[in-house]
């Protein structure tokens, strides 16, 4: 069983520039991706890759295999899929609400693919029994997509339905749920700067 | 064992107000309240009571018992968990995605206390084993608080990890989770008033 982790650190974070600057956006996404590799390991796989188009913030990675791959992710993901020999876990770095947990429960499941859904209709983790006869395609609505392709493979689902998993950061409301029910350095790292304010019934951010 | 879904109909759903009018969204929130008594029923509870401020909309109700009471959410519901003499679940009647299984799992918690956080810092669902020693106080980040209550009261947590027992209907873009994940007549509703749009990268909502 491995693992792979698609990974930029260069301007990341877009979404999330109303309150984090581009340095703290990126230094963020590097804890995220740290938290990320640290859940996987716990959860007892060793294989890690992470797939990058880039080296930038990789130069002293030594928790992960750094893959270098200029295409697109679909593409880059496709291709390692397509060589992968062995069950592999596709889990997406920005997920600081996940578990090692989650990943042990998501790795368990007896059918052919388990897709962990995010918010928005996007597909957080993906666990591929056999990733030679499977693609990817990311963007829009995914979940959907990846339902579909796998039904059209002949491979059995499962959802596995988390809303801890379905968290992936992206905008500032996320970083509410972070404070709230994070731990460990992303939530540490977010504290530092922003408090919840819940003072007008929604729970809100408020910079420190 | 018995469960009490607080309800009110009367222009309800105020933020759903830029994509459906007061009419359709009284018709929206009495739709998922039948679907969520019936998920309730289905799981095996058959005592529900729904407490609302008003008989608006409930004078034909016959699937559940209908407690009128004008005082705030907090305190009907905490009068009502005074009289309890049974383990009691309190669950909110927009979380058209939640299932019997979910209901299932959240019953059958060892704890003395189990919840289901919703997005934004709130509560979904809280199963009380000793309702009479126990209380509620929704709005603001009531997830934290409704833990804090338990924890003061030395009573046992579980967290209900679910992304759709954490899918409140509040938003449009809480629409768009109930057309991907969503079934029964909640999505039904909806899906005739408002499709997919997965042109522009992340999934809108758009009107038919």
């Amino acid at each position: 069983m491995k693992a792979v982790i698609p990974y930029k650190k260069a301007s990341a974070k877009s979404r999330l520039s109303s309150v984090l600057s581009q340095e703290e956006r990126e230094e963020f996404v590097e804890i995220m991706l740290n938290q990320v590799i640290d859940s996987v390991r716990e959860a007892g796989i060793e294989n890690i890759d992470i797939l990058s188009p880039s080296m930038y913030g990789l130069e002293n990675m030594t928790k992960a295999r750094v893959l270098l791959d200029k295409s697109d992710l679909n593409e880059a993901l496709n291709m390692y899929l397509g060589q992968a020999k062995e069950p592999t876990l596709i889990v997406m770095a920005d997920l600081p609400l996940l578990s090692p947990k989650h990943i042990k429960a998501i790795i368990s499941t007896k059918e052919d693919v388990c897709i962990v859904p995010g918010k928005g209709g996007g597909t957080n983790i993906l666990f591929v029994k056999t990733p030679s006869s499977y693609r990817v395609k990311y963007y829009g609505s995914s979940f959907l997509t990846h339902c579909s392709i796998a039904v059209d493979a002949g491979q059995n689902i499962e959802i596995y339905d988390s809303f801890f998993g379905a968290m992936d950061i992206d905008e500032p409301d996320d970083l509410v749920e972070l404070l709230i029910h994070g731990e460990g350095y992303a939530k540490k790292y977010i504290s530092q700067k922003f408090r919840l304010d819940i003072s007008r019934g929604r729970v809100r951010l408020s910079q420190i």
